[in-house]
């Protein structure tokens, strides 16, 4: 067992309203270096340059993800590596590189002028890994369900996209994808034949991570798990332009729940959904803004819950994201 | 528990004799890589620039000692980190870089030019890992026992140093140093006072990270175990240059057996050395190189022994050391 988490930034980020991922949107840049941070060692730690991260947390207080999944990691003892596909500020975990830059901003010409090349390097990777049980692979990009849309859009798939705001700003997004095509030359359905072309013109560089390493790992015959919402949805949407091979998405009932176009999508694109409801209750702080709505998925959370539940070892998990949170931001209290 | 790999390399082990950490000198610079992705996959992997590695062995086929550092990680199920401090070729394996260069020839004016820079990076990583038990510290440089010559030479400490080889090349070894310390306008003890400018002049990288490192994780009072050989003697000497903490050192009976000046450098140095017997006998081809005087010591496995023997876990150990073996060099036998 294994979990990937494919860790970046997009420019998209920056756009006022579009994520809470991140206390401040200066702070977002941040978040996926934190959020490996969590995952591999349980808090942020210094990078080597000294550089710092706070751990990510929405406006209003809202615990990144990255907490349950290091819960559930901490409690079923997963392996995790992180794979750098676009990270803007260094990182005190180990991670593999890419080699990607940052997502440009999807409303310039090209938002990830070598989508191709990252791709293959994470196909390679991907073909490479152990087959130690199902891959798990997850991802770490505020502003990714913009890029996720934009990619969705491209390839001709009408599906809505999550947020990890209580109010998805969907209509931003649209908005800030249609001036993407736009700038792309591209017209919605267009790229449909080269998903690597949409994720080139209107993507991000995780989505060309992951999508690279779920092919690889499919071309290695390994089983592989799309751990995530309507992200990994656009991953999926550009693995079928490579491979057929059985492949499932696991998410949270926070996705599903307010994704009404998720299934749908699944099925068309011949994902085996499993949605996964944590079970999360309104006496920790920690929980209780999940249930308003707020984060909902990321870094993995879905796929990690999933094998929870698989492993009956949900009410553990639940306990250990208590500890977790603690951990990580004592004081706060529930 | 975590087992913090430092995979670097030196131009040292270009000099013909001096190193078997490789079956040719030309293969000697994917050591350290491939080491990294069998402590942390259990084979090499394909780095994602398509970069592959083959599995190190030394030129009669002994197994490098990740194998059995893997074995004891299979059986115990300690976290791994890999640091880069150093690589001269694209690893697979996850890793926190050091942003080192390869180390340069000891008989260049400077072996590292960079050693403070390095030290200090890799003291802060060592201050901000989690502190979840014991810190077991290992190195993979090969040609890292004449850079320790040079820095033990360098800091007056006269202490022979082991080898990969059956036979010590000792007198090379010490010719080699001599050369470095006089391109370095050095006499033997002269950097006594400052041992980070012996590193800079006659050392490697892979010594300035993990005194670095250990420093740091004793800054934060952490317990630091030196898993290794007499490398880890040098780099405890340089750590000795910042801190009087508590420090062990723990390595192979086939170092200590071999090294009659370890006992009394450990004790100069204030190092608590613990010897592990790891019990091999002569039927396997993996163990039998060892016994034969080969190998002897590397990337952690005299830390990682002693935990094993810690945890009653050693029967364990030896068993998973031939499916560790088996899966690496599949088809060469016992």
């Amino acid at each position: 067992m294994r979990l990937v988490l494919v860790a970046g930034t997009t420019a998209v980020a920056a756009v006022e309203g579009i994520s809470a991922a991140g206390a401040h949107p200066a702070l977002m840049r941040h978040t996926p270096s934190a959020d490996a941070e969590i995952l591999v060692y349980g808090a942020p730690v210094a990078a080597p340059d000294g550089t710092t991260h706070p751990t990510p947390v929405s406006p209003e207080g809202c615990p990144t993800p990255a907490v349950m999944t290091r819960a559930a990691r901490e409690v079923l003892g997963f392996d995790a590596t992180v794979v750098d596909a676009g990270l803007a500020a260094p990182t005190g975990a180990p991670t593999v590189s890419l080699d990607a830059a940052p997502g440009r901003d999807v409303r310039d010409p090209e938002a990830v002028p070598d989508a191709h090349g990252i791709f293959e390097r994470g196909r390679r990777l991907g073909r490479a890994l152990p087959d130690d049980g199902p891959l798990l692979l997850g991802e770490t990009i505020p502003g990714g369900t913009t890029t996720a849309l934009g990619v969705l859009t491209a390839l001709g798939h009408e599906v809505g996209v999550s947020s990890s705001l209580p109010e998805n700003p969907l209509a931003l997004k649209r908005e800030v994808v249609a001036a993407g095509l736009d700038a792309s030359d591209l017209e919605p359905g267009e790229a449909a034949d080269d998903p690597l072309d949409a994720v080139r013109a209107v993507g991000d560089p995780v989505l060309a991570g992951v999508a690279g390493l779920a092919v690889g790992a499919l071309d290695a015959g390994v089983e592989v798990v799309l751990a995530g919402g309507t992200q990994l949805v656009a991953a999926g949407a550009v693995v079928r332009g490579f491979s057929d091979a059985p492949l499932e998405l696991a998410t949270t009932s926070f996705v599903a729940d307010s994704t009404p176009d998720l299934a749908a999508a699944c099925s068309t694109l011949a994902l085996d959904l499993t949605v996964t409801d944590p079970g999360f209750t309104d006496d920790h702080v920690a929980t209780r803004h999940y249930r308003a709505g707020v984060g909902k998925e990321g870094v993995g959370m879905g796929g990690a819950l999933a094998l929870a539940a698989e492993h009956a070892a949900l009410d553990d998990t639940r306990e250990r994201i208590r500890l977790v949170y603690d951990r990580l931001l004592d004081g706060e209290g529930p």
